[in-house]
């Protein structure tokens, strides 16, 4: 093809450069590339495409359980952001700050929301006074600015995009129950569409949200074997609803606090998406968020005949898969290799003999399992193949998971997986903040979470040999 | 109901005072409040519903026609703002400024994105190389920042929340097509999904967009006589490309400059919808649109089997149309103003005797039209009303529209209709902006749009008396 100047290029192998590996396959996925804004990413059609299959999906189990989208402001008002003080103790060194419209200076700086909870409560304040206006499940879907040192494609952005929920409830009891339902949401779309298993658990209060009384977290393992917090639900008690005022006429015709929740995923799942399922040919997506799920590639397609039937199977197939045919003039070795990169789950190969035999060749992207099948079996075929690279690709990170899985009973221990087995470490901890620290000093670690499944690995902290109070997942984190 | 503190409020007459009018529906219809921040709205949940089937609408219309959704950062560099210069000269004046980011002193300020040409066309420069590269048919969906001195809900707001459409071609006859046929797209949308009538024409060089050749708008009319710009597809030649370095090889080998697009829509449709339909009831929506399309009423709940009949009307006919079911202990009277209040175009009246006679009453928004109808048709009779519905807010806006346009062919019947007759006028137009000054000054309107259906309504322009060269379209505007 002298004509064409495009070529897939190889990326970095995993083994030789991680890091570059993950740079690569989110350039020549052509998920995102980086804009004139520091820090800031310009997420390109096909990384659109995904999270609005991402989003589709979360919305629609979210309105499953009576939430309601609602759009708030950009900015915060210095002031308003200043009203809860470990919430503003967290975000103010890390805002953008709006200090001028047009020509004139503000009195007063506004700050590019890093999160909502304040204005949400202002808002709140408005519309709840009586127990009938509760609970308020709301949730928007948004951009965030924090103002980061350093930064990576979906991992960490200045601008991100992200869902926030913000709910209010008339007791503790109902604010915690959702508080751990979103949790489970967020698990359940983790496993159910993203094919990512994860470990939910409650962060330790070192590791929570700024205001927050506690969080819960999904964690799951990156092929470095890495954690990354995938999501997060948060239990706020009534500390914003005290400073922002907000109180509702109880069924007894008492004042009281309302009791709130938060929980957001972000486009970073994009990132767990890429560095859970991808491999050395480039991104490996799951169905059902995948944009194209099936890619339908002519053989030989100047011979009579091969475009019209692939257009035919287009039409056809389109009932069954989200689909797309290439008939462009690359060859189909450079089809292949584009469609492996951008991660296609199922790539259909049509041609001249597999016409006259009624047949095609369906190819999965996870194993590269080739299963010759008639034509008119597709329509049962490709949802089976779908499901079945959907489990495949959930059962390789598992089986991943749990092999890079390690346990701890002592110091030492710790420190030598620490130092010479990526993944992830169990053991025991006392509860103190000092001993966290010291693990991070001595082996690098974080406490990922305090799983709700608790094991018992030994009655004494990894740490410091006081008595244990739970069993900790120890790693490193993106 | 002693318990019922609500109380559904009558809102202010449109003729009393047309703009508490406006402001009423939009409060009492819950579809927006203001927030802390000056002129910054929330859009609360049944607005925001609003908007997401305005969006989806629309985002299905661009994606049949081929075009890619695509998000771009929420800053611009202020060297990159002023890269073109009529551009900047447009915006700069009223953009929201960020100066610090968390401690530190930012080198360059950025803007928080007015509209976001200047960034799409940086990332053209680096993805364009090529005319297999053209057209790039891009959208986003986002809000924008716009420092307005006065603000009014969805009409002008500092935030607002929009689509900018913005494409690439080889040449100038496909840019000019596309500009053509976006604005088609949203005089459909309009007609189509809207019921709104609308007016398609081209802006005079002064009613332009900064940066573009031409500017293509829609122009609706509302209940007072008003124009509402309400959509507009921009013409930008090879101007920006020039001032942003994008050329690509032609098929001939030769360098070329692409010839660009860009159009949008933003949430002000929400404000024509509700001063096209609304009434001294309140909202009124079209079908099409409406977060609630039916909304079904038990009379009489306590009566044994009238919930149970009225929650299985509810799950059947969820089939057909967006479906609510109110069994709150509001008084049937309070239900009907609510919802006539929130604009639902059907209601459904289902009481004791109803399910007796196996029948119903179904009572349209727009003219409270009551149709007694079988439980056994409802799956066709709904689907009907509802049309019918849009079918009659669409005729009903396009009488009122030509009942109030008038023509006028001298200076002074113009003023005479600009001061006494809310409306549209017709009159030629010699094309110099002196006229359009003058006409301003001395009746109080401007040019909405020259019309692509041009009328000879004489020779001479109804100022200066000198030839004329267009009919325009003139009036007073939000």
């Amino acid at each position: 093809m002298a004509d064409n100047k495009k070529m897939v290029e190889a990326i970095t192998s995993m083994e030789e450069d991680f890091t570059q590996w993950y740079t690569d396959v989110v350039k020549k996925a052509e998920l995102a590339s980086y804009s004139g804004v520091r820090g800031c990413m310009i997420v390109r059609p096909y990384g659109t495409a995904l999270w609005e299959n991402i989003r589709n999906d979360l919305d629609a189990r979210f309105k499953a359980l009576g939430h309601e989208n609602i759009m708030m402001p950009l900015f915060i008002p210095e002031s308003l952001l200043q009203r809860e003080k470990d919430h503003v103790e967290g975000f103010a060194p890390e805002v953008a700050w709006v200090t001028h419209g047009g020509e004139e200076k503000l009195q007063e700086r506004l700050c590019v929301r890093p999160t909502s909870e304040t204005v949400f409560c202002e808002h709140y304040a408005d519309i709840i006074h009586s127990y009938r206006d509760l609970p308020k499940l709301y949730n928007q879907w948004c951009s965030v600015v924090r103002w980061e040192k350093t930064t990576r494609p979906f991992l960490r952005t200045m601008e991100f995009y992200w869902q926030e929920g913000h709910t209010m409830h008339e007791t503790a009891e109902e604010a915690w129950a959702e508080t751990e339902r979103m949790l489970g949401v967020y698990a359940d779309f983790c496993e159910q569409s993203l094919a990512i298993p994860v470990i939910k658990g409650r962060k330790t209060d070192k590791e929570k949200f700024a205001g927050a009384e506690a969080t819960y977290t999904i964690e799951a393992m990156m092929h470095d074997g890495k954690a990354l917090q995938s999501g997060t639900s948060h239990y706020f008690g009534d500390g914003f609803a005290r400073a922002f005022d907000i109180q509702y006429t109880d069924r007894a015709n008492k004042l009281q606090y309302p009791h709130q929740t938060s929980w957001g995923m972000s486009t970073r799942i994009i990132g767990a998406i890429i560095m859970t399922h991808g491999d050395d040919n480039g991104l490996v997506l799951p169905p059902a968020v995948a944009p194209v799920q099936l890619v339908i590639l002519p053989i030989a397609q100047h011979k009579p005949g091969v475009l019209e039937k692939a257009a035919e199977l287009k039409e056809r197939l389109a009932k069954v898969a989200r689909v797309k045919m290439d008939d462009s003039d690359n060859s189909p070795g450079w089809k292949f290799a584009e469609y492996e990169m951008k991660g296609v789950p199922l790539r259909l190969e049509i041609g001249p003999r597999d016409i006259e035999n009624n047949q095609c060749v369906l190819v999965r992207r996870d194993n590269r399992e080739k299963t010759v099948v008639s034509l008119d079996e597709l329509e049962t075929k490709i949802p089976e193949l779908l499901q079945a690279v959907h489990d495949g690709l959930y059962q390789k990170a598992l089986a991943r998971r749990e092999s890079m899985t390690y346990t701890a009973t002592t110091l030492d221990e710790l420190c030598e997986i620490a130092n010479n087995k990526p993944g992830l470490i169990k053991a025991m901890w006392c509860g103190e903040e000092s001993c966290e620290l010291q693990l991070k000093e001595q082996a690098g670690v974080t406490s990922r979470c305090m799983p709700f499944e608790q094991e018992e690995l030994g009655e004494t902290c990894v740490c410091c040999g006081k008595p244990a109070k739970k069993m900790v997942v120890w790693g490193k984190a993106y």
